[in-house]
């Protein structure tokens, strides 16, 4: 094998193309092959193997920096730099990263999980390369899809104007995660698909001749004719006119174009963008034909193309869905628009029934918050179906255009919590507590899959303003489901276990299982915590929190956030707001620092959300005197 | 006067063009005239007082709706429906919003206050109407800097695919509010300045006939050279290929111009933009002179145009760019970052003394914070100045790229707290909360503009990680400058002023001055709190936190931010999470609502932050045994 001659990306630069051709079906069948056992990010990689070689042999990596927009297609580049042997431990608890990784390798230089980043990330180290008088060079690589994100276009608008040196490539494979949508990826389609752009060149100048010599008023127009005509010979005008010079289109699978393409745009100077077409999967039929399902995934077997099913109760994903749709078909208000999530926020059957009502604007949160707001300023009902991570690009809008307008928006927050393999950039951690110090926000989550369809007709009939329901990226519990849904009156908490002296205020169905599992370990030490489902995290529910207070009881929060400024500080300002003093609130939550990737119970287990902590922490409440006098 | 005359738009529809014109000049003296005393936006709405004439006299408002991106630029259409009685009251507390307000008209469909949320919200609206068979239109106006923030560029992305109908007016005054940048920026100065392109329709035609007719493979060719030439008859190539049918360049001050051109628009189906030119400040003369200084102020005399000067110590602004002379004279890391706020954060005296060093990257608060987390990875010192409202369109970034590849960004938050007159969409109130619950952030606030030097040094000194200085919109304490600057330890608080039994934990210079008028008017009473300035709102001060638990103090926090999830949850945190229960704790911030404009005193006395609040919360935190034993 080749690929096990390669250590670094010394060793690609003393290889004939025919041998890279080799090196890239070989690493094709190492992905294929490893991936099938870890699951990761399998058709971008695939997509991006000639690409990753080509770049890794013409530049000097690290003295010239790849920046990976979103950073889940360095799979290859990692295999590259010396981690191939390391793959097995891919996305696993202490393994390797599925994403770019400072702390892996020094050809790592930009982190990133979410979209559209690298061109800032490019420009600002260009502009610290100029500052330092150095000369390296700096690629960044993003997709179609991310170039669609608001601050990528504020990049390009920066970098057009300042004129750096940088090579953007542009990785189109007309897929974000789903298949991408935009009037600019109507362009880079009209580019792609016409394919006489790249030979007209010459017939044009032929053409060009025929125009007969002319003098007087018409020789500037005739200039300017043939100044307009460099829109036919370069197609990416687009581009051209925000300060870019266009190379390509290019196709992104063979490496002599490739690397011809890399030399021509080496002599420009100024910001060079390098359109490459590349297929998403290539090389592995399954993941070609639907690289949709194939963009990112657990094991699958690689004969049958048939990914290793986890048997369990549905996933809340997919009933939010499916209520979404039971709810729509009553209420014509119900629109559903998603940043470019449609098959993961479990929309692809609602989309199929209601195409007329499912808005996916591509990778754009900020615009989609803002849309929401207007449709439900102008009498729609919008559910902004968004994962935890991303909603957190939308963060101004949600202030500024939602809230602060108070419009009728529905928030369904989907991979709330810990997310497991793909780690602490896509940990959807902070929006309780960034949510919650927002005006006019209610916020719930449930405690089952059960509970969140009724969670969502409260939410489709609250008509006082933004309400979001959060819900983590598992299995349901698998409840038995209720019909039909009833709304659940706003700020109720709801006992699910009485007890004594205690009572653990637990947020959403992980949380509750781990109060559950502390109860259990308490009952041979006579403790009998009495267990809430808080299933409100704004309003709190003030009949409930007094009862307890009257009670005597202590109470102990339990969430998958941001202990700062999260659930459990809502509980203590409660107190603090009443001049109730001296009751014991003890907030348990995420602490503050960035969790890496595992699974969700590696991850609790390492910042301690498990019942034994639990249990510590009540017994350190005893005995229930106070600690000062 | 015609003015007089006018109580709706409808009263526009009867006159003649000349009858406008007269009209226009009547507005813009009663502009200048009122907003002499009241200070406002008078060069924005200077700017658009012919478009705004022409909209309401061609559109049929409330019915079609219009939308003011950022909203500053509607005193035209305020007076134009019904509200010319209440300028007077202009911005001040509980009279005429500065900005677009819907609780003041039926005309009034939309609220902003920051830039570029215009298109998604008349995408949101085009998209109701559709939905619910209605057929009135929806023009946005937005100006040519705001087209640049990236939720724009993601709102005409999906626009252009979808191709709802509605108008965008793109109104050109080539200044945000400063002087626009970019590569977008001078694509349009390419169209405006080139006055051939609109002349030149009819001689290309000419020219084309003289191509001889041709046949073979040639005609392809020969059909894609006339097709290119509409990228000359068309100027706003950019805009097509983004599926806008291009209107313009027009002259925003010529109504007939104006007119003839919504007539052609209102032809087309699809989305339309209109490309109109306007002067910023136009019909006075030193606004027309200086629109960067005019953008936005207070009263001011006619005649001199000089506004009237405030005397009083340096604003925190002024001390901040003054100070950040000084350090980047000895650190030539030092790049200071600014999404178009040169003159609002004081730089422009840093960018004319190190013009290298000095980013502008107009409105892209997004770019803006990633770009400093790269130059920090690549050695440089960034210097984000911001204000704080605008901070939250930056808060997945400063997340995701600054605080979780924990980068050496200094962050400089002007204008946190209440910010008086612009009112609720410019309060700078979130940020304590948001910013205390990210991992490996730091964050001050100075007790007077001496101090804020000293933070300036911390921040720079400090290489460990991002942090953060919070300071005001207002003028200094006069305080005595200390020479030289020295770092403060992170994470240690200063007593400011002894006392038992109470102390008050008091953020920023307003919040001392509350702490110390509190104290005075307790004296009386024999209560003598300490008070500490808190000026570190994370870390807390641990040490003294301890100390002051040990010594039975009560404490009472005082902070102009929100109150839900701010510096006084941080501190419930602290002994929550220590189990030290019992210890009062009294936080007192601005309540859970958006506070409308007024002086920041109306503002603070609104929500109670006022000393004799201060003095009754004390109180009842007397006597100090516990409530519930």
């Amino acid at each position: 094998m080749l690929l096990n001659q390669i250590d670094s990306p010394a060793d690609l630069k003393k290889l004939t193309i025919p041998q890279l051709e080799t090196l890239a079906k070989e690493i094709r069948g190492f992905l294929i092959e490893t991936l099938s056992k870890t699951g990761g990010h399998l058709a971008p990689n695939l997509g991006v193997v000639e690409l990753t070689l080509a770049l890794h042999a013409f530049f000097d990596s690290p003295r010239d920096k790849f920046i990976f927009d979103v950073g889940h297609q360095s799979y290859v580049h990692k295999i590259l730099t010396g981690r191939k042997n390391r793959f097995d431990t891919l996305r696993k608890y202490k393994g390797l990263c599925g994403f770019v990784k400072m702390s892996e390798s020094e050809h790592d230089v930009w982190e990133a999980g979410h979209s559209s980043t690298s061109l800032s990330a490019a420009m600002g180290m260009a502009v610290a390369r100029d500052l330092k008088g150095e000369n390296n060079k700096i690629v960044a690589i993003i997709g179609d899809g991310a170039l669609t994100g608001g601050m990528a276009l504020e990049a390009m608008n920066h970098i057009g104007h300042e004129r750096k040196n940088m090579t953007v490539i542009l990785n189109d494979n007309e897929m974000s995660i789903a298949p991408n949508v935009g009037a600019l990826h109507n362009y880079l389609t009209k580019i792609r698909t016409d394919k006489h752009y790249a030979k007209a060149k010459e017939e044009v100048e032929h053409l060009l001749k025929k125009i007969p010599a002319i003098g007087g008023t018409l020789a500037k127009t005739a200039e300017r004719v043939k100044d307009s005509l460099k829109y036919l010979l370069v197609s990416g005008v687009w581009f051209e006119e925000l300060g870019f010079k266009y190379f390509g289109p290019v196709d992104g699978h063979n490496l002599t174009q490739l690397f011809e393409t890399l030399k021509q745009a080496e002599k420009v100077s100024g910001p060079v963008l390098i359109h490459i077409i590349t297929v998403k999967g290539k090389g592995y039929q399954p993941a070609e034909a639907d690289s949709h399902t194939w963009h990112g995934g657990g094991p699958y077997k690689i004969e049958s193309g048939q990914f290793v099913k986890v048997v369990g109760p549905p996933m809340y994903t997919e009933v939010f869905g499916k209520t979404l749709i039971e709810l729509a078909e009553k209420d014509d208000r119900i629109v559903a628009v998603t940043p470019a999530m449609p098959g993961g926020s479990g929309l692809l059957p609602f989309a199929a029934k209601f195409p007329e009502r499912m808005i996916d604007v591509g990778i754009a949160e900020q615009h989609a918050a803002t849309l929401c707001a207007a449709l439900a300023l102008d009498g729609m009902k919008p559910v902004f179906a968004v994962y935890s991570t991303f909603m957190q690009r939308a963060y101004d809008q949600i202030v500024h255009d939602i809230c602060r307008q108070n419009t009728n928006v529905v928030f369904a927050i989907d991979r709330a919590g810990f997310v497991g393999a793909d780690g602490e950039t896509h940990q959807g951690v902070y929006d309780i507590a960034f949510m919650r110090s927002i005006p006019n926000m209610v916020m719930m989550m449930p405690k089952d899959e059960n509970e969140l369809r009724h969670m969502m007709k409260t939410a489709i009939d609250y008509d006082e303003g933004p309400i979001a329901v959060r819900y983590p990226r598992l299995n349901g519990t698998g409840v038995k489901m209720d019909e039909p849904m009833k709304p659940i009156p706003i700020g109720t908490w709801e006992t699910v276990r009485d007890g004594e002296g205690f009572a653990i205020l637990a947020a959403g169905a992980p949380m509750l299982e781990l109060a559950a599992g502390a109860a259990e370990l308490l009952k041979t030490e006579g403790i009998q915590p009495r267990i809430v489902n808080a299933r409100f995290l704004k309003p709190l529910d003030e009949n409930m929190l007094m009862e307890l207070y009257e009670g005597g009881y202590s109470l102990l929060t339990l969430e998958e956030g941001a202990v700062r400024g999260g659930f459990g500080s809502a509980v203590l300002e409660f107190f603090a707001e009443r001049d109730l003093y001296g009751v014991k609130v003890k907030p348990i939550g995420i602490p503050d620092y960035f969790v890496e990737h595992g699974s969700p119970k590696e991850q609790r287990q390492e910042v301690g959300l498990t019942a034994e902590r639990v249990v510590a922490e009540l017994k350190a409440m005893l005995p229930r005197k106070r600690q000062r006098a």
